[in-house]
């Protein structure tokens, strides 16, 4: 079964809104194995609501609308529903009851316009609502499923959950998912594909997809079959090729980030870090210290962001900073010997660079990036050049340190 | 003219990932008066692309497509584009020469898949990119027009900013439209909303807009009108009060962020900075620093996470941390003193604090945040209470910091 979502409301066409119950509930169908095909969001209009729905109904089995079932006269879900099935709007007097009763619980008295919400279309199942006025609706028409759900997320989760859920199971064959989970730094996203697209590519099952961010790719393998020994026959005839091919790159199976993967690892060898931090500016000690605990391992940091602080604060040769300069391997590796010397941690990580936008030069141009890892007497420095803007420099600049302090650890 | 907004990719529609460049574009088509009318997102399957913006074209005048431009099998924007209009690819040999370049500039050789990256719809306009490989295509068909853009944010943000407003202007009808633009710190949304409403709810004309992240409330009023003399009268009758009842902690009015602000009054002033930060572990100084240029004026930080690190690094007391604990007072302050003084900086600014999740205890609770402000022999400390997770009671903390260092600086 395919799915469609569906959010209603014109404020959900503004800025400032974004649909998170549809991440909610693919959430959910992902994991019982129905795809969510496509997702849209219209404005108040009665038109346009009868029209996308019946584009999403001509292509899925499942349709999943949230919103518009308030008491104004913008909220136009349920009228949109009877048009679209031919069927008339009918009045409940159960459901007026149970609205009736909860003003009653907040000592308030059911406004007029509150009626509205009792109309249901006819020959719907009634979807009570406990943390609401509106009650959900699943309508059956041609074979196929309307379900009409409650916009606030905390009421539209609850009705998922308690009633939806339940329900959809009862409709779907019987079948088993499982998935793995690769977590890759250190390489561009179009390099990544051509490595592993020609393992993936054979396979519709298990379902490959690639998530990129600015350093980080995330590969997710998903294996739906009749038995759990076929899903994971599967995911090791794909998965394990993969693997194979991205050898020490993947620095997580369990979806774990860099800075969380780097501080267990940390935590694991009884090892502490400090930063020597000059274009990145505390974006690395940041990203280590997100994560709860890491005070167990992060010995701390010196921003150095200037000649005169790298002198200062770390006591780096002036010479050596002017006949070098400070974007260049010899700073890059004093920095971080320096930063684990002064803080006394087993690691020095050290980044120097040029962010831009501007001052770069032909020696350093923008995107330039020197990162070192200072350990037992030894330090190691790389060298690279990245393209982007400040943010996104700064950015592949952490996760570059960050891999190259992991890449040590795991070299013992 | 109305506007439809298609996000493209398998990825958009998993329960990770919302479209965001939706949002960022229909500020600025609304700004402009277009409205959008709807919004979409379709995974990576060309009849799927194929129809919806068929279904896109049948009602609007302007689609926005955004993703898919990729080198990869799955982007299919292009092929889908082209089997919409009933034309060609065409391979340019220019946008080629680009692609190429821009792995040259990075010291490495183009892929072989990036040549579809090279695939024009025929008769479309094509859009250099100047932060990635895929450049955006704008392409009329039968009186619409169809745009498309590359999905990563910094990508798509440069192109439409750089080369669809302006073209985007030239056909919309002439309008005046005037702006106005306060930023706050230091309030929470409902206390401002509360402030502010009965000055801003009798007008839509200018309509005001309020967008509330962690410490940091932006409202933006925007008056459209037939002369600029009636906008500007209007964003006189209804900014002028809103900012009389906002006083001081309006922080920007050109919308330039807080880091930005300080920036700016700490080179008016020929001051430096300094930082010492315990629980932000480097996010106030990555801030800092985040503004291009801001070495001139940022001295350095230290980052303190932990007791050990507080005294080796800040030469702190071991007693006083012993007796008033890290998170107080009295620690704060000797944090900022000893990080103006280490660095050599005008102002030492401090922030030591309970993020959780867990730590807290009866004296600091999670989200206990002490700050403090030195500056000639003085020290101001600031205590404050917020709720949250550990990323947003970090970020609180690093607005009241910079907040604090911009008061101290406007009282001389």
């Amino acid at each position: 079964m395919d799915a469609a979502i569906l959010a209603i409301g014109s404020e959900m066409l503004t800025p400032q809104r974004v649909d998170t119950n549809s991440l909610y509930m693919t959430d959910h169908l992902n994991a019982r194995g129905v795809e969510v095909l496509f997702k849209m969001v219209v404005g108040d209009q009665r038109d346009h609501l009868v029209q996308a729905m019946q584009y999403a109904l001509d292509r899925v089995d499942l349709l999943f609308v949230s919103g518009g079932l308030g008491p104004t006269e913008d909220d136009l879900t349920r009228d949109a529903v009877a048009l679209l099935c031919q069927r008339p709007l009918v009045f409940s007097n159960e459901i007026c009851g149970w609205i009736e009763e909860r003003f009653a619980r907040m000592k308030r008295t059911m406004a007029e316009v509150n009626k509205r919400q009792a109309y249901v279309v006819e020959g719907a199942q009634v979807l009570p609502n406990d943390r609401g006025t509106a009650p959900g609706q699943w309508v059956e028409h041609e074979g196929r499923h309307i379900v009409l759900l409650p916009g606030p997320p905390h009421e539209l989760k609850a009705m998922f959950e308690g009633q939806i859920l339940p329900k959809l199971d009862g409709l779907l064959p019987k079948q088993v998912i499982r998935t793995r989970f690769y977590r890759v730094a250190g390489m561009g996203e179009s390099d990544l594909d051509q490595l592993i697209a020609p393992v993936y590519n054979k396979y519709t099952n298990p379902a490959t997809t690639i998530l990129a961010a600015a350093g980080d790719i995330q590969i997710h393998l998903r294996a739906r079959c009749k038995t759990e020994a076929e899903a994971e026959a599967l995911l090791v005839e794909v998965g394990d090729p993969i693997a194979d091919l991205l050898g020490d790159r993947i620095y997580s199976r369990n979806g774990d980030s860099l800075e969380a993967t780097v501080g267990a690892m940390l935590r694991e060898r009884g090892m502490t870090i400090a930063v020597a931090e000059s274009c990145t500016g505390g974006m690395l000690g940041q990203k280590i210290t997100s994560v709860a605990g890491s005070s167990d391992y992060f010995a701390g940091g010196y921003l150095t962001y200037t000649y005169a602080a790298k002198e200062a604060l770390l006591g780096i040769d002036g010479e050596l900073l002017r006949t070098e300069k400070a974007v260049s391997e010899p700073v890059a590796k004093a920095m971080a010997e320096a930063a684990r010397r002064l803080a006394g941690a087993s690691i020095g990580v050290s980044v120097t660079g040029v962010a831009g936008p501007g001052q770069g030069d032909e020696t350093a141009p923008v995107g330039t990036i020197y990162v070192g890892v200072a350990v037992d007497g030894e330090c190691k420095v790389r060298h690279v050049q990245f393209a982007g803007d400040r943010h996104r420099i700064r950015t592949l600049a952490c996760q570059i340190a960050m891999d190259a302090v992991r890449r040590v650890m795991l070299k013992g």
